[in-house]
């Protein structure tokens, strides 16, 4: 997969729209037709290959990720569960298996620029997100017009609730944790929903060197100040909840001028949406004080990006599970912290993700990596929690 | 002076080498002129105006500011200094004084654009600053020849030490502290010396949603906590030292991403050269404890910003506080924490400054404000001194 994109450094480059995405799809829908699989494209661009079952009245199991890139990305993100799906369809055919329900592979559209194939499955994606452009220079507008899907009827790619009898998506795990814990396995309980806020101070711009030290309103101390407080707050509660300040700017910004403003971001993700609410007003109280305290003033704005928590199914989660222990793999519950197609298929289809150990936690980046022996881990719990579904579903 | 540059706002612009800065040296050359003195321009721009004393053999007493501008800047920086002095020519034509020692008033010449005129004086403009483009869109060379100075004879404008007996600069203090110790007239110890830093936090940039708390190797969390610190340490010594951190860069910058890199100011001014090193290693120790506490590297870079300490001479000290008693103004020494001409002045004459007050400290605004009965008393300050230095040296 890493050959579509590659460039003379030897990285890869594949965003949604690109030639190279377009040619990556033009492969994978080959090898599914050779699988034997009907493949088509939805109207949101997502390729969909599907696989007959014994029974045609049952609706479809389905899997996939994605394999469109962010730019400087990995090879490792979203194709890991492309490569798995099609290894599980092609073990399926070695053994000449046919599963009592449809199979479903879906490799969704534009996953890196806003989760689009899969917001429009679930008929989240808004009108306003056609026109956002990626750094291909394409819009989603455009960019769905390339891939051989239809802007007109996008809104027929929805699907209902109960459409499917499950999804599940395999993909690698983005953080350390399972790498730390020396675990093959995580069972992924649900996607973080995050909220995002600017931060705002105001103090008062001043010549530095005519500003004694107790006569200062220094926006950038007050938010110094807050920074450590978003830390210590975000620890201080039991849980995996994280809060991040990943921006900051300071004005006027001069080293020689005290700052007058700032505006500094703040992020909090949780599996649950009032331990993020929770975790906000505590940072929010105590950034009042830290205000008050520093002579400045504060406010907090909500930004648009903001996304409710996705838990996925207990039974599904289960079945994981089982085959997992079944394999001998170790593993473990955990919360996603990245936002994943599997996100939206939460909304219309009970839900698992699987996930498999990111070497360092490196992701969107070429230092991605994960070993072949957690890739064929990650499939096989695939396969079998396929196998477990369709006979008890 | 304030209708040379005055805009439709109401506000005044009068940016070195601007039209509106040539029309107020225009009038300014014209009053010296009415006044009777002996008016030139120097190689560097610089406007002298020579009044005769009884005594030919003496060096002058020399007094003056500037009346350029930063942008947006107010009415009362540097240009109080220079309606002072007309004032003192005025008041001594009035009275028919002619004082022992030659009388020198001078304009320096872009003073907020890196105290150039003074520092052609000093023998300290180096040829590199020629070439600083300010925001007129002229380079200071371009500008010398606008003011009638010539960049190739500039080096001649030096004056070695001993050429004046004594320089006097007027200003407005730019602080808080004359007004909120309701104080007439500041006795400047000296211009305090300033070093730059820029202080760099290196973590690794990751996923703000995967990457747990305890596992971040935040660049801006430590950067946060350094802020603070300087804050604490600078204040933790006795003395009037002031460290400010003005600017700071994140990145990547994106509310999503934890930073993996960040670049910050560290400015330290104080009138000893010494503590400034002392704050300085304090602030360093701290920081590399601060970053090994947080998995981060920490890197102090100097900066060329650099300016060295420039004392006032005690003599002229003196006369400036008896003239303040005698007038029954009350005042304070202190320092200076902002550049002025004085400070190159200082390496070639005995040399001293008077402050008044400015309302609220603010300054290079338009919102920059002394009031009459200040300039008022800090001319009569002036001139006192003068007076006095002209008898006793």
């Amino acid at each position: 997969m890493a050959k579509f994109g590659l460039q003379e450094n030897g990285e890869t480059e594949r965003v949604a729209f690109s030639d190279a995405d377009i040619e990556a799809r033009k492969w994978v829908m080959e090898t599914l037709t050779k699988q034997g699989l009907d493949v088509s494209i939805d109207f949101a661009g997502n390729i969909i290959g599907l696989r007959k079952g014994s029974n045609s009245e049952l609706k479809p199991i389905s899997f996939g990720s994605h394999i469109d890139r962010v730019p400087n990305g990995g090879n490792y993100d979203g194709c890991v569960g492309i490569m798995a799906a099609l290894e599980v369809i092609e073990t399926l055919n070695e053994n000449k298996l046919t599963t009592r329900h449809p199979l479903e592979v879906i490799v969704f559209s534009n996953e890196e620029g806003g989760v689009m194939g899969s917001r429009a499955m679930s008929g989240h994606l808004g009108k306003a997100a056609l026109d956002v452009v990626n750094s291909t220079g394409y819009s989603m507008g455009e960019g769905i017009m390339r891939l051989g899907g239809d802007t007109t009827r996008i809104a027929e790619v929805q699907r209902k609730k109960g459409a499917m009898a499950a999804f599940l998506e395999l993909h690698i795990e983005q953080g350390a944790i399972l790498e730390k814990e020396n675990l093959d396995i995580g069972i992924v309980e649900g996607i973080v929903g995050l909220k995002w806020w600017d931060v705002e101070f105001t103090g008062f711009a001043n010549h530095a060197g005519t500003t004694p030290m107790n006569s200062r309103q220094d926006a950038l101390l007050a938010a110094a100040k807050f920074i450590v407080a978003v830390n210590e707050i975000t620890n201080s509660f039991e849980g995996a909840q994280v809060g991040t300040v990943g921006r900051i700017k300071a004005q006027p910004g001069a080293p020689n001028v005290i700052p007058g403003k700032v505006v500094a971001s703040l992020e909090i993700r949780d599996l649950s949406a009032e331990v993020i609410e929770k975790v906000y007003q505590a940072i929010k109280a105590r950034g009042e004080i830290i205000a008050k305290e520093s002579n400045v003033k504060i406010s907090f704005r909500p930004l648009d990006t903001t996304a409710a928590p996705a838990l996925t199914d207990s039974t599904v989660q289960k079945e994981i599970e089982i085959a997992s222990t079944s394999l001998g793999l170790s593993h473990k519950y955990m919360p996603s912290g990245a936002g994943h197609d599997a996100q939206d298929m939460a909304w219309i289809a009970p839900t698992g993700m699987i996930f498999v150990p990111s070497k360092g936690g490196i992701s969107h980046s070429p230092k991605e990596f994960t070993a072949a022996v957690d890739m064929a881990n990650g499939a096989n719990v695939l396969l079998q929690t396929i196998l477990s579904l369709d006979k008890k579903m």
